[in-house]
């Protein structure tokens, strides 16, 4: 059989010994067990970052992998312990909003893990270790979700900020910025049509683009990034270091009318 | 026969090819070995935050699990490189204090890698690659620990200091500072029964918790982590950022005494 | 069948979704095979560095490697993407000069993707995961190199600086300084032979010795690294701090004639 695949997202960094204990645990299960970080480098409590990790690479790895997500401010309080499944795939974690982009997923279906099965521990404190890699070293080793938990009609949603829109303009927010400096917003592809303008605060950045070389090196830009998410970023450089970006800045995208411009420029 | 497990913790970093070296050589002993990062992120020369990572996450991991480990201040001089064995785990790296965690585990026992098995190379940098990773391929490759070297009656211990006690009363420090900013101590639960107050520098903590959620978020607590140590946090926070703690800063725990007090309050 | 093994060098960071993604895509072709993080915290775009830590850690692999490097600032312009071979070994990636320590491998051949065998994507701006990880994908799933690409002649050289000599004096300088703050210069064994002694700006080193151990803990020193290249470091420190080097600055060897220096001195 092939092994199956486990993969990891968590806040919990790479210079302590947390991300190691969860891996030993997991392979207490199933020693063939391929495990691949997604991301441990989560913002320290930081739900959201978590949820952007997960939800946008979750598929594309292969059905059957298991997604261990632990993003837990939450910890030692009585939030639920979840399971879930969707599309073939496994997720477990905590039911705080970090697996809310399944919720729309046809045929998702959820699980609270079942506090009778989980062996008993010295420490309360991290459950990422003693609770969900220990119910994904359960899963390796062939038991079926269903026996690890209760099913539940729903999961906590996370509040996603949606962009406001007022006929074709939109406002919307910087909702991560990553490692190249790129500020990426909450507009997505299916909100917007073609012949948009977007501005980032006072400043003009231009039409929305499709890659980065649309414009010569050193210049801004707004473009669909590989998520499907509007972008700003500079090419060959860092939108975050151009901007100062602060929490109260606003993205704004107008349709662009060249008949009313054409009447004023005259 | 099911692949061996390697577990590696250096202070290496990953931004260069260091880590990525060490890998290819193990690799070239058994190419399914399966090769698990502990941490890389180990402070510069710091051979115990290094120990710390080993010393609570190799036991997670299944017998049989060789477990790599390279924080080095000394590469080049005289001092041993060793192999341990202990609760059939196996152990490489040099002989500094960062596997002396295994001195008090029964059956431990211990050699010297022997100096004649080793391939000639250009460089005398890096025993990282060219010794340790070299002897873990040998290992993955199937050799038998005796044969790589001699036997040998114990190895360096590290200096770890311990809490000062008088009476019901002891002092400590902080060892290690995670990720999220908590203040890991070197008390053990061992050392202490219960009904003991904390102080931190001139700033009372409280009680010892169980869990963060045990206090409101955003304040300083004590609770005993998941590794049995003694630690200051700030729930949902950081209690670095709180406290900004000093090298010179110490951790005091007091037995409460109710009678004691209630007679100073009337 | 042995799986295979796939290395990856980006500078993606670990803080996003962008290697994870890329890490399904390769799975997606062959679940079992075993993907090896060479670096992802290659300084953003800086193709020399990526091209550094490929150079010194390919080798060290088993031959049938596949080696995927992603630092790619000309993403989405007409820059090929290519496949290489040479010792048995296989590597994808922007043909921007990452690769070219491959160029004077005796065998060594080279490929450019043919964008017919590219499946259609909604995005342009992640070869990354789109064009690389892809066609890794159909190499770990038994893809043959020829039928991914048609042969090309050369590729792209990356101009790294080389050191000036006048007669026996040579002027280099740093071109990577590692997590340690060792300052990396472009000089290598080859070009120099024994007797040199070694300059930093003004600051005499001294000789180039060939371990740390060779100095006292805290002194500056010169020595031949384990890439082969001449660094500057600090035993137990780090001589970025101690010299906080500037991009102007020059590193200069110069034969140390003792009969010259003798009748000086007298």
């Amino acid at each position: 059989m092939a092994s199956p695949i486990v993969t990891l997202t968590t806040d919990f960094g790479l210079s302590d010994s947390y991300v190691g204990e969860m891996k030993g645990v997991i392979l207490g299960g199933n020693r063939q067990t391929q495990i691949v970080d997604l991301s441990h480098d989560v913002s320290p409590q930081s739900v959201l970052h978590g949820h952007l990790v997960l939800k946008n690479a979750w598929r594309r790895f292969p059905k059957g992998t298991i997604h261990v997500g632990v993003v837990d401010p939450g910890v030692g309080t009585k939030r639920k312990r979840i399971l879930g499944k969707a599309e073939g795939h496994f997720f477990v974690g905590p039911d705080n909003g970090l697996l809310s982009f399944l919720t729309d997923k046809r045929g998702a279906r959820f699980w609270e893990i079942d506090k009778g099965i989980l062996p008993k521990t010295e420490s309360r404190t991290f459950e990422g270790r003693d609770v969900f890699a220990w119910v994904a070293g359960r899963l390796v080793k062939g038991a079926v979700v269903s026996k690890l938990g209760k099913g539940i009609s729903g999961i906590e949603e996370l509040k996603i900020p949606f962009p406001r829109f007022r006929d074709d303009d939109g406002e919307g927010k910087v909702i991560h910025i990553d490692r190249f400096g790129n500020l990426i917003s909450n507009f997505t592809r299916k909100m917007i049509g073609r012949g948009y303008e977007v501005t980032y605060g006072r400043r003009k950045i231009g039409p929305i683009r499709e890659t980065y070389a649309d414009v010569p090196a050193g210049q801004l830009l707004a473009l669909w990034n590989s998520w499907g998410h509007l972008e700003i970023a500079v090419r060959n450089g860092s939108a975050q270091t151009r901007l100062k970006p602060k929490a109260t800045d606003r993205i704004c995208v107008k349709k662009s009318d060249p008949r009313r411009r054409r009447r004023h420029g005259t």
